[in-house]
């Protein structure tokens, strides 16, 4: 293990007092899959924007490279380098709720607060903070919007960037951009903001967000149906839609390949259905003002049964049979996990081809090799994720040499449809040579020009979504 | 008028036919409101996003700085030029509608093609297109796109921004950025989309989008109702918000003088009130599955009379009465250019800080001079047009000294209030001056380094947004 040299530790000492100064323990080196181990550096956690600052002073002064730690949950890499000796910047001390306008239904949050917690804020006045997904509990607000991640209400929602009104940051020049804005309409030259959101760190450390919230629905209700075929869960989806319009909260599907793991992983679960299906999906209307979602949601069931759409299912009739469908949801990355994947996808595709793609890739990847699918996700938002595995009683490791074969299989089918390999995870330094290869030319050169622009140094998590220079 | 050596013109004629070739028409070198006076120049008019490159080509050739013309609707001058001999490319034969993607609710745009015919086309299909706003007709969805406007929608939907999944564009160096994706999440990279979407024209021209359409409340209801001041009618808005949650698509205020204009510049209106209240919102639901929202603004209205956050009103009972409430919000810019304004603003503030930003602003102005103001707009948004006119009997002109001193008085009262002195109309030229002046630097720092990065020749809609290099 590399360690910068003292002096870049004495300097950091010196400007942000020894408290700021961490151990590097195993946490900051590794990332959730596994697939990276860190190289450290020095932990530095500031306890304020002016703190980060003087970080990246110090960064500048030294030339050494600086790699912003947030929540850790990032699963493509970003968040640590196999090389030199990097100052991890951890945002774990800046966890404040800065304020909360109830009247404005906004908040402003430091960058190292855990969406759980601004979640939270926004449940104290009754609004919601729809940023959701399973590792709501650690990860922060500012790696979130570093990555500009999605999870399970971007349907009606929108992704990260939707919810982010201002960002305040740390420039690669050591200058603070004062943008926490807390309005709906600024338009006042190019949108720092968004270029900031999903840089990944490679632009600037965001230290604060004023974020959006909405109301919260009055009435929820949530079903599980069967569905014959990933067609058929988007034929279902439009009638939802047709029925509730932008009252649907979430739409995700399921594999009967999920349930089958949740089984072998031995992770509890309460059944739903007596036959496991193919496929099934999981839905969520969130209404105003008296009209009762369970109540929809059977009728929809009924008329979808009739037209074949449908072939078994579950209205949650209370909030705990709705906790249970969300459960198995969300388990089922766990499960993955635990079987072990031999490559994993986050692909989105338009709408209209993902039932193409859903039955092409099978067929595709069995010429290369026998594998299990888990093909699950956001299929409201075209985005499914697309993890192979090795037969039962196989490891994962007896397919580590096909493992860059498959993933071309399915990056180029992905690709020919007009969809993206990257949905909601990012580039992180996992999909650098992806986004190398099947990137826009124009759109690669003109990243770089921004990147060398506004690092020239090259300081900012060097080597995540671009190459080192 | 200064034209470009003949060599351009005919290096253009050369790449993109004769037919290409435009006469510099008056339209061309005004703009709405008559505040600048182009200069011309060569109009040309690409057929396709080749030629598009093509007058690129030419450009960077012959070191011609190039005017992207969309609409020419924008109110800040972005669309003219003062100096120099440049190339104004208009977008007027890039209309096709390329792709309907009905399962998707999306559809694929030349950059030309007006809003109204997107709207049209996503009529056709039964889903909504909801940018919006009087020069519809006219305005083109690149150069909307360009200047990320707003109007009478964002509420509910954002604004251009938000409905925009991707962009084709012909970059700075002649190259064409393909990122025409259909796609709710792509995380692959920086968002050039974000980027270029609000830069005006100065990083490149967009000539292509594929726009997100949602779903068309089956419902609609719209009232106006008069309320006995701006704080009222916010406490309005949070109690429609409470009742029909995420179903407002707008809430617009009038204040008294937009009436009084209507009646000055003789335009025809349906009369609401008996007596003209001082302040008075619009208001519009769109619902889905069967509640009546002509229903729930009877009830609302009752509630807030009882309440007092309301004195009088009426909501629409047909089709007709609806279309005439909207007309009074859609003449009242028309009534202001007939008036004939000293000074506009099209400000945005925290929505907390609206009605105080209300109630001072006319003391402030009073000590500089007595003049009318008409404040109206999207109150929901936070963002008002704050019109300055001359009393009754004089004229703007007798103003003309004052100007930039009421102006001041209104831009550091937003700014001082966390808000934005252009929140829909840009920064075109008009406010080249007040962004320095008031931006925040290291975000005007890294405009100008992603400016220069982008557009070294500095070719691109030069003076626009940030100042010549």
């Amino acid at each position: 293990m590399d360690y910068p040299p003292d002096d870049v530790i004495h300097r950091l000492t010196k400007a942000l007092g020894p408290t700021a100064i961490r151990p590097t323990q195993p946490g900051y080196l590794e990332e959730p899959r596994g697939l990276w181990r860190g190289r450290a550096g020095v932990v530095v956690a500031p306890a304020s924007t002016q703190d980060v600052a003087q970080v990246i002073a110090v960064a500048r002064e030294t030339g050494t490279p600086v790699i912003p730690y947030s929540g850790g949950t990032g699963l493509v890499g970003g968040q640590v380098t196999e090389t030199g000796a990097p100052i991890i910047l951890s945002m774990d001390r800046m966890t404040t709720i800065r304020e909360v306008h109830t009247d404005e239904n906004v908040v402003v949050v430091d960058a190292g607060c855990t969406l759980a917690a601004v979640q939270q804020a926004a449940a104290t006045i009754e609004r919601l903070f729809p940023l959701s997904y399973g590792s709501e509990g650690t990860a922060r607000i500012g790696g979130a919007l570093s990555v500009n991640s999605g999870g399970l209400n971007v349907l009606r929602y929108g992704m990260a960037r939707d919810l982010c009104l201002g960002i305040e940051a740390v420039l690669p020049d050591g200058s603070i951009f004062h943008g926490l804005k807390r309005l709906r309409k600024d338009n006042t030259g190019y949108d720092l903001r968004h270029l900031l959101i999903g840089s990944e760190g490679t632009l600037g450390v965001i230290t604060g967000a004023s974020l959006r919230l909405v109301p919260r629905p009055t009435d929820v209700g949530t079903a599980m149906l069967a569905v014959p075929d990933p067609e058929a869960a988007l034929a279902l989806y439009h009638l939802v839609q047709d029925r509730v319009g932008d009252g649907v909260s979430a739409f995700e599907i399921l594999s009967g390949t999920g349930f089958e793991f949740l089984a072998e992983a031995g992770l509890p679960h309460k059944p739903v259905f007596d036959v496991r299906p193919e496929w099934s999906v999981l839905m969520e209307l969130g209404l105003f003002g008296g009209r009762d979602p369970s109540l929809m949601l059977e009728e929809i069931f009924s008329e979808a049964l009739e037209a074949g759409l449908v072939t078994d299912g579950v209205v949650a009739s209370s909030g705990q049979q709705r906790a249970d469908l969300w459960a198995i949801r969300e388990t089922i990355p766990l499960a993955n996990r635990a079987v072990g994947a031999v490559a994993s996808h986050d692909v989105s595709l338009p709408l209209s081809e993902v039932a193409g793609f859903l039955a092409e890739a099978p067929r595709a990847l069995a010429k290369v090799a026998k594998i299990r699918i888990n093909a699950f996700g956001h299929l409201g938002d075209g985005n499914i994720h697309f993890n192979l595995f090795a037969p039962k009683g196989q490891s994962a490791k007896d397919f580590s040499a096909l493992r860059e074969t498959l993933s071309e299989v399915i990056t180029e089918m992905v690709i020919a449809r007009g969809g993206s390999f990257s949905a909601e995870h990012g580039i992180g330094r996992l999909k650098v040579a992806t986004l190398q290869r099947y990137g826009d030319p124009a759109r690669l050169a003109a990243m770089r020009a921004i990147k060398d622009a506004l690092d020239p140094m090259g300081l900012m998590n060097p080597g995540a979504v671009l190459p080192e220079a």
